[in-house]
């Protein structure tokens, strides 16, 4: 496949149901913010931004089932477990307070996360979830 | 120290107000299994009871800020990510259903966490987690 | 949206062309033990099972770009790293065979791994892997 | 390169004094145990049993610098952070308790995990190491 | 609970004994660089000073059956494993030198966790050392 | 031992065949930025260095039965698993492009490594591997 197909695929893969229906849900929960991430992401790679909008935010995101202030706090605590992705939990922080989550629920969750993460990575996440409070 | 002193050590620990207080949201949270694995535990390490008990219950579980519900779905969402820790995902999801969450809010996280921890932890926690759900 | 809806949802999902597609290309990387142990996890998971068609086999494996002895060699590099995914291990030992990977290739890519990976997980990963690949 | 003159440099490769100064630090820490496990991941993979041999016993248990015993405690806090390598750990144990740790210590230092490896793989590792105790 | 009844509560646990033999153990294992990190802590999360400091120093590090410089020793080998934990590294490759370790046997054990922990955290992990070492 | 042996003994080190392999190895795979790096780390550690020369690269990358091409794009995909090694990560997509791997074969990679190593993992990859495609 010549790299102008892959071109055209990725223009037809913008304009379906799928992936309007992860743009949308992504703002309804991200916002401007959240938008401004993925046309940046869009110029670096524009498959991987397609396969946030349409995985991530229209296959699990826009899905019944649990309610967007919970969905969050668990990426919350998957983020701080694993470590090293600051960007999405700053991101995830200002998400969970923009569906309702209070401040002190989300510092107790990282309170809670030394005993499962260690103390190193919720010390560290309390830094960053900090200061993602005060700039929200 | 000698091993007797150690030993008188737990003694006088666990009739701490802070054991005690562990100890009752242990038991409020995980009912009879909670404690049956807590027994075994002090057997193999009382040492090692005592933290769960005193740091995990008393000192986390026990406060105020988030409810018990929250904390059981984020939790399931860190042990999903570290991998590895079974024993500790079904007793978090027999605990999840007993603060109220409902099968499919299960589900749904375990879903969501493909994203984060990826397709092969998220396989493996469903086939645990489906087990646990139809043992409750 | 009451369970009905979804299980209907499930049903019009299996029909869709990225279903099928991800399906024909799940067929021709892992044969009939891949199709069995779909068939298995949809009895547990209709939804993680439609993730794993849709999301790895038509968004991913069925993309051109990659050869699929490259993407199965790279798959394995990824599991030994992470750990704890003996059944993935194997079934992507025995994809990368079918996709033309020599044996020697295979045990010289674990090899590698304990660089990378260190050596409990790469040894570990041997043991998992010379069973595969006596059973291919 | 033809697999006999692969099966060729193997045996060369015995015969190093590379390989030789690996095995005394191997029969010297890990006793005929530790022989056996060569012997046999030497049938599944005699490439990987030399990488260990030599590297990890050549290259670095047998440099002076630190001793025995607190390289083997250190081994079993990287054991426990890492995760799921028990058949590893259960040989470090028995091997620091050789090198003159005591019980207590190596009790300690699983509890002190819990502070940076989390209560998840610290409960676990607890398990394994007092069967290992049990059984030395 | 209201807000000041939590401020009320986190002062009377600082008179509490436990947090007093905590303030005590950090005092002589990490000095006034490690009082000046808590401090700041205290600013970011009263709670979570007070884990740190009646958890990992109360609970742990002020428990017998383990010296100091061993127990520093094993916490840099879980750091150097775990990964993404510089700025804990630096202070525990101090308290180490404080506890008596030598140079040597901190950069023989970061050499030693290329088998364990994978070259990539290994080289990584060297840098930060020895720059802590210059700096201490 | 002195302190004098031990720089004795790096001397000798470098004159080993086994050193020799390891260096052409690094030579003709990263080029001169590859012998820059590891320059400098002979500076913070030469025993690290000579443990990169010899057993990662003659011990395995000099090895027969897997091109250099594959054992790149297989080590990318460890490096994004386990995060936190954008400098090796950079350095390991120079090489791959050096040995004959396209761009698009590079992020076609990446993009898989969301089903195996998560999204974020894999987002933060996509950002370093095409400024190290740029930057080339």
């Amino acid at each position: 496949m010549a790299k102008d197909d892959i071109n055209d695929d990725e223009v037809a893969r913008e304009k379906s149901a799928r992936y309007q229906k992860g743009w949308e849900a992504l703002t309804a929960i991200h916002g401007e913010t959240g938008m401004a991430v993925m046309e940046e992401m869009k110029k670096t790679s524009p498959e991987m931004a397609a396969c946030v909008i349409e995985y991530a935010f229209a296959d699990h995101y826009a899905r019944p089932g649990l309610d967007i202030k919970t969905r969050e706090l668990c990426t919350i605590a998957s983020l701080v477990t694993q470590g090293g992705a600051d960007r999405e939990l700053e991101a995830h922080v200002t998400a969970a307070l923009k569906a309702g989550a209070t401040k002190q629920e989300i510092t107790e969750l990282i309170l809670q996360m030394t005993i499962y993460a260690g103390f190193p990575k919720a010390l560290h996440a309390m830094r960053v979830v900090m200061d993602a409070i005060e700039g929200a």
